[in-house]
């Protein structure tokens, strides 16, 4: 049998997770809370089931969470977008990732990826025969060459996939990219798939800058974004997709077939839960906290690191502790140690690694104070 | 901007729900129930998201619920499946099919898809560069011609579609077909992917017959089943696929970047409701009667027809009636008349018109009356 995907192996987060549970080990390697979300959205679903919203949803998603997205968005980001034709609610951010990238990208089609990348854009490119160009970073990640960028677009270039704030690195887009961005695609057709999960963590004095508020990038843009990275909710696989009309018009056609559409009842409940005070608005604050409780913990540690401006992952460099590549010193960890991680070179062009280590920090104190008290014993 | 489904407009299902809402129509258009699911399931549901299952569930499924369906199919099918290996919980068996076609079928590869068929199976095909190959039945499409079938099949065949029970028509494939078609793609490399979401609503004497019961049918099949159809919950988008383990380990590459995972508090619930009393068994009987006091309703009006045999669809043959085309009749009964149904053409083989409607039945009583009064009316 040809496998449509010869190259694509279990999902690291699956990988390590799996190995977390084997060996009991703490679990800061995939990317979810090991907190309860707000029991008054949980009350929302429950009365929507109840009310009997358990039949399928309008394909684009129930119309009144479309509403108050787009409220949202113009509120924060000062773009409009119409619910009826511009918004569509997908499976977690990762259905809206497939189906940009599916619905867009034709055969030999170059679609461009900073890496270190989540590990789903390329293998959903491959399926459609498009052929990713990565860019790499250097460690630790923090900033972009857009000279490298502007150097790897061809007349070829269809797409080019931006995720801020980053995950691995925590990076956050200043300013200054984003308006060096419009000016490079500028006089062409390259599209941006912008996923923007980690949209509401954001850390010190940084701001999130999405390509929604840049005429030039949002005239070009899917932007995806994540109510499961927002609300706590990470299983519940909700998120969207903006997109203008005629993007979003062909956004629409992959995605009736894929999934047409997304469960009724939490839709619901989450077009309630958005009306309410602002949420989301403390989550920099809320994470940032978690973040330094986690940093400060390990401040005397032989780690290396810069603080994550973004996202709920903080990197760590092991090169002072060990000579282990990336994928064996998380093993170790995990199976020794009784800490999970995620080893970032899978996340690289040509797993290239850099010693380096992903933690998840959106944990109780107590979960994080445990897995400093390892870090500080290496 | 080079469409990638030029072809593909806006789902009928879509179409026709909207137009019922807006000229306040009676909706047996799309498939769907208008009574509540069991409120012992919402309870679990609740329940499962109090108790925290809000984080990502394992991408293959919650694994106690694949423990339950594996208990389920060996029981009803007679066919043993590994829950660990062979099992995938999806979102609906919409994103099973998706899936389905989009890991096994290359481009260039010929599919085989009986008409009237589901309409995201060949959009998907073709997205993946692939050929479906339409074989169509004749009206009112309640036999196969096998012998079409084989006369379709080349080197060339990658895969066959079966839906059964069959979506607009009822039909229910009786031993000989899977017999017949054991025999056909024996000494291939065909797939068959058996679309059976409709498996326990069957009625008279008549019995599912799963691929999966068939050892040379179930060594190269995916089946996909739903438990929105069995459980009232279409909106909820659950359903899952069963296939042998080196076909399944291919499903979930693509399974893992098309969404990851499924609404992890619903697969909990869904695990412990599958252990009570066989809740599916009565499903038979409990939509018999639908169509029963349905078509006994209308025996006296002008509209011609064959009891459905399976699924909570009947279609009627309205020629005796109008010359209008179906997409025209439909429109009409919609837009004039406040009944909405499904023009059977869209499934067919170049929309071929054989003057037949497809209405839903999974309604209450009163709705299925105001509905029979209206054709008995025409
Ligand atoms: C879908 S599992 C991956 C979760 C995640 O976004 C991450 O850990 O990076
Ligand atoms: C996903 S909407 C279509 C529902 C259905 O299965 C049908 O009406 O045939």
């Amino acid at each position: 049998m040809r496998s449509k995907l010869p190259q694509n192996k279990l999902s690291i987060f699956a990988v390590m997770s799996k190995m977390a549970a084997q060996y009991n080990a703490i679990n800061l390697s995939q990317g979810f809370p090991d907190f309860n979300t707000d029991p008054k959205l949980i009350d929302l679903v429950t009365q929507a089931m109840r009310n009997g919203a358990n039949q399928y949803a309008p394909l684009a998603g129930h119309l009144p969470l479309r509403e108050n997205i787009a409220a949202l968005v113009q509120d924060l980001r000062g773009a409009a977008y119409d619910p009826e034709q511009e918004i569509c609610v997908t499976v977690g951010a990762s259905e809206a990732l497939f189906v940009a990238i599916t619905a867009f990208v034709h055969r030999e089609d170059e679609v461009i990826v900073l890496k270190p990348a989540y590990d789903t854009y390329e293998p959903t490119i491959e399926l459609q025969g498009g052929i990713p160009v990565p860019v790499q970073l250097d460690a630790p990640y923090t900033k972009v060459d857009w000279d490298a960028v502007a150097a790897a677009i061809t007349p070829k270039t269809r797409m080019l996939i931006l995720n801020n704030p980053h995950n691995p690195s925590g990076m956050v887009l200043k300013d200054a990219d984003l308006k060096r961005l419009e000016e490079l695609v500028k006089d062409t057709d390259i599209l941006i798939l912008s996923d923007e999960v980690y949209e509401h963590i954001i850390f010190d004095a940084q701001q999130h800058r999405s390509v929604a508020s840049y005429p030039g990038l949002k005239e070009r843009a899917l932007v995806t974004a994540s109510f499961g990275k927002t609300f706590h909710t990470t299983g519940w696989k909700m998120g969207y997709c903006l997109a203008p009309k005629a993007l979003m018009a062909e956004f629409n056609k992959v995605h009736q077939n894929t999934v047409f559409c997304v469960h009724h009842p939490t839709q619901v409940a989450l077009a309630e839960y958005l009306k309410e005070p602002k949420h989301y608005l403390d989550l920099g604050s809320f994470y940032q906290q978690k973040r330094d409780v986690f940093l400060n913990a390990i401040k005397d540690s032989r780690f290396q690191f810069k603080p994550s401006e973004g996202t709920y992952f903080q990197m760590l460099d092991y090169s002072a502790i060990s000579d282990l590549n990336d994928v064996a010193f998380a093993e170790y960890l995990t199976q020794e140690k009784g800490l999970a991680s995620i080893p970032v070179s899978v996340f690289n062009k040509d797993n290239r690694d850099d010693q380096l280590l992903r933690f998840c920090f959106a944990k109780n104190e107590d979960t994080l104070l445990q897995a400093a008290a390892i870090l500080n014993s290496l």
